[in-house]
């Protein structure tokens, strides 16, 4: 199905895009990951936020497991025509699958990356049911 | 040369990883681009960005040619390993080759990507010595 606003975007080889979740309240990057077709369309027709998982080929539903769901905000897209910005609304205040608020918990310290971000929660809690680690 | 910060990082298939630079002080995503191992180092010692162009296939040491440089300030590496943000303060207050303030200047309303951000200066004027479109 062609769809004007789908079509604009310039989907790379694997016919992914790559997004950036970012909170709205804070500005904080909480994740980085990729979306195709389907998970685009879905995502701002839904607003809660749907990846392409890379490793599983599916579509990921962020926070299916977790219950960690981001709520969608506002969407930008670049110069290029390549590149989403997402504002979300990240629910439980955890993005990444180790329990941390942000993906982004290492810091370029002199030589090394430093963890400056600690675990708010125990991942093994977070995914009981299961035990995968998509959030 | 083998540098242990350098080798922490999950390059990809082409030997690149995906940046995120955000302005320090407003929180604003200003731009996404890639980095090479030669690239990250560069920008780490010097304390500005260099990226790695897909399209020239060299080195681009942001600002060569505009003047709108990137100065870091922070770098942070994801959970996986495989993206970087930094943080940084946008020499000029224009990151985009557009002459926009941000790369992500189309949002969507209702099915459509609508310009929400203006030219603060003319491209033809921030790339009057040669005319190329990387900034």
């Amino acid at each position: 199905m062609s769809v004007a606003w789908l079509d604009e975007i310039k989907w790379d080889g694997d016919g992914l895009v790559p997004v950036i979740a970012q909170e709205e309240a804070s500005g904080e990057v909480m994740m980085f990951a990729w979306m195709n077709r389907d998970s685009l369309q879905e995502t701002l027709q839904t607003g809660n936020a749907v990846y392409w998982s890379r490793s599983r080929q599916k579509l990921w539903r962020k926070g299916e497991e977790s219950g960690y769901q981001q709520r969608v905000k506002a969407a930008y897209l670049d110069c290029d025509g390549d590149v989403i910005v997402l504002k979300i609304e990240q629910q439980g205040g955890i993005a990444c699958h180790t329990g941390r608020r942000s993906c982004f918990y290492r810091q370029w310290q002199a030589g090394q990356w430093v963890e400056v971000a600690s675990v708010l929660k125990d991942p093994a809690e977070i995914y009981s049911k299961n035990g995968t680690r998509e959030s």
